[in-house]
């Protein structure tokens, strides 16, 4: 069979995005693709339905394997969980070492890391993949974050440019850092995605119930921020989906939507590894509860009924609409700030080299927080990659500074005016806070120690204290004991 | 040996927190108390300073064992973490069937779950119990929270019963539920105490930052604070520690404390859980996260150099210290009614048949989130079990109505003045969430729609639905499609 081997790389699981991620492969001069499904009649429907790809059709995992070229290349893109381990495992019994598994799916890095360890015993390279895009990305071409060894990604790094998007003339791809780094940032890309759609949504928010304005005008809104700062992928389709009239019923479309969000996973993920390093993401882990907010249909009937006050709408102004726009930039930024901070802490903790201004060029593409002021993230981590945080960068800390009173103006309006605005507000506090000359954590940790003996340490003197609380007040200086 | 067994119960891990909890067994009546330490000179030390214990000192754990009467029951208060496995080890190999390993540290419930199977297959009774008190509880009375089997609990109730704080002439003592139970619970109200502080914090920060008083004038509305709803362990320890002067320099105690909180990480282990669980707990999410923005020195000093604005000082009047009060309120039964959704919500996931109202009752006495108003969360939970959430029971509806425009105005003012309050904020959004006509959900699941074909519900008719974005933008209906 080997001699027939023709394909430099495989796709396993052949829903959309694998269909997709194929048929993009199958595009790029010199890839032959061989295609692979549990159930043969999805691979030859997608063969059928795509003669110009010049798949090879596998109906087994044996034909797969036989299909494929040395070292042979296959990536997984099924449903993230056990199945991905069947998968792995069945490759991993047939490939040899050299050979390379690729996990294309939304694998928990952690999971990765445990995959690439356990596979490396057999000689064979496994890389998770993150791939940001949905269904357009993986065909036309995605955001690309892998992971994995230096070696494998000299095979792959070529394979994976070839599809990926392109952004200034330079693909969205760049190899992340060792095993589970790739779905690692792919993870926290998401998370700052779940934070720029909940920043947009209160945007909306406000300029529709203390705005007055209506979709279609907030449509206009959008499409007019889409041409400066502000310019990026999510805004410009929520232009598109406030523009859209329900053809059912007439109405605005977002209107006849139920409100309430769901949710796939990730958001969820990167709170929780945040919580692990120790980073605060508060404007992610507002954005996660706000859809879980909106998912509790009881609790949200009970509290409507004893409400008493309901909005008010002012008339929206132009000044409005701008500072509107100006809060959701500097909130923006915070998210973005905060995501950068978790991919700092993880490759510390990791041991992975990643470079953040790398990270961000490969955003600026293909992938759903495609955005223009990415390039100025890239800027900020070139020019100095150890900045504290994003909002200290020159460019960024210009933008805050101009948006400041109206970031402020558009969170006391939203308190006002009974506006939820967990992402403005949240952003807003971690600015005050990381900006205040003093902190109540001073109390709060005093708190600790005088309940729990938790002791503190003082602004005058190093060294570690416990005040003698129950006794006479007395302060004893402790050497050597963790606060 | 055993014709010597003559304590009931054992206690091991002799440092401050079991040293005072086998103190307080010792103190009860008809209470013999056998006492081990890894390194025995510590035994000996608190031996010899508490003669009117009449403690078994154990040298070894055989001797311990062997001072036990039948069933043996022994709490372990150790480090939570691997020292807690070794020392069940040590018993498991020495019990007998139907004897009683108490683990009495912060373990994570979901480790307690685990070891309760694991000694389960042995006929021992494995049983994990919050304690909540600090060193103070432990020695006069705490508050306590078994898990474990109901059989194990007709030996470990009265034992707990005797030991533990009295509220109202209850003790502080339920058996919460089966297996992990006790210990989920328990780091709830670690969860719910993050924000309690965290909210404390915010207000003496508003009444210090923005209303210009000094720390003793702050010490004296906090103390009247105590005398009313707001009437709470925390509440009365931050008027003495506002009241505090620092000896070594004669400057308010709070003021020579470092601003940076630490944490031990029940707070973080809460917010993931509450994350799995599908849980908006904004309240207590911010409060931890406030604690990890305080101690990232480097950042707080590279905003502090690029800020322009720093907070103006107003007066303070009494309509100000009022509405500060009315919003530390509102914002504190978010945090509680957050909490106890969390309750609701593992009892559920984890089949625990926890009853919500006696939860607050025995939070009532010897916790640190000892507090007035848990009296109306059992009352509120004892009239009708299934109400969605605390906030729409009669008596928190109520002090929501009344507080709601100080909530508004002291909010706002935050935002205007420059003052954190990721706290206040929190809880108000959330608030605003559940009583919102319409969220902007909708709009973010359009936009999952769009880049995902996540597909959405609608509001005028039952079933999934697509639009077809990149084509005609018609809209199918898919059946048994999960949204």
């Amino acid at each position: 069979m080997n001699d027939s081997a023709a394909a430099n790389i495989g796709v396993i699981g052949l829903a959309v995005m694998g269909s997709n991620l194929a048929r993009n492969l199958a595009s790029r001069e010199g890839n032959v693709v061989a295609v692979h499904n549990r159930t043969h009649a999805r691979t030859e429907e997608l063969v059928a339905a795509h003669p110009e790809a010049g798949f090879i059709a596998a109906k087994t995992i044996d034909d797969f394997v036989a299909a494929l070229a040395r070292p042979r290349t296959a990536i997984i893109m099924v449903q993230a969980g056990a199945g991905t381990d069947a998968v792995i495992d069945q490759l991993a019994e047939r490939f040899e070492p050299g050979d390379i598994i690729v996990d294309g799916g939304n694998a928990h890095f952690r999971d990765t890391i445990a995959r690439e360890q356990r596979i490396a015993l057999t000689g064979i390279h496994f890389v998770g993949v993150g791939i940001s895009g949905g269904e357009e990305g993986a065909l036309r071409g995605p955001s690309i974050m892998p992971g994995g060894s230096a070696e494998s990604y000299r095979t792959l790094g070529p394979i994976l440019s070839s599809i990926a998007a392109v952004a200034e003339g330079e693909p969205c791809v760049t190899h992340v850092g060792t095993d589970g780094a790739g779905h690692f940032v792919k993870m926290i890309h998401n998370g700052i995605e779940y934070a720029d759609m909940q920043l947009i949504g209160e945007a909306y928010d406000l300029l529709r119930t203390v705005g007055g304005l209506e979709p279609d005008d907030i449509a206009d809104v959008f499409a007019q921020w889409n041409r400066g700062p502000l310019e990026s992928y999510l805004i410009e389709i929520t232009a598109e989906i406030l523009r859209h009239t329900d053809p059912a019923t007439g109405r605005p479309f977002v209107d006849v939507v139920l409100d309430q969000a769901g949710s796939k996973g990730t958001g969820v993920w990167t709170v929780q590894t945040a919580l692990d390093l120790g980073v605060p993401v508060g404007g992610i882990a507002e954005a996660v509860f706000a859809r879980s907010v909106s998912a509790k249909p009881e609790q949200r009937a009970a509290i409507r009924r004893i409400r008493s006050s309901r909005p008010e709408v002012q008339q929206a102004d132009a000044s409005f609409v701008e500072a509107v726009a100006k809060a959701l930039f500097a909130s923006k930024l915070v998210a973005y700030a905060q995501g950068f901070d978790a991919v700092v802490a993880g490759a510390e903790k990791y041991g992975w080299n990643i470079h953040q201004d790398e990270i961000a060029r490969i955003w600026r593409g293909g992938c759903i927080i495609r955005a223009r002021f990415l390039s100025h993230v890239t800027e900020a981590y070139a020019q100095n990659p150890d900045i504290t945080t994003l909002l200290e960068a020159p460019y960024f800390a210009q933008a805050v500074a101009e948006g400041e009173d109206s970031w402020r103006r558009v969170v006391a309006t939203a308190a006002h005016s009974g506006v939820p605005v967990p992402g403005f507000g949240s952003a807003l506090s971690y600015y005050d806070s990381l900006g205040a000359d003093r902190l109540p954590a001073a109390l709060v940790q005093a708190q600790r120690d005088f309940f729990g003996a938790h002791t503190y340490r003082r602004t005058d003197r190093d060294g570690t204290f416990h005040t003698l609380w129950s006794a006479d007040q007395s302060e004893t200086k402790l050497r050597g004991t963790a606060g």
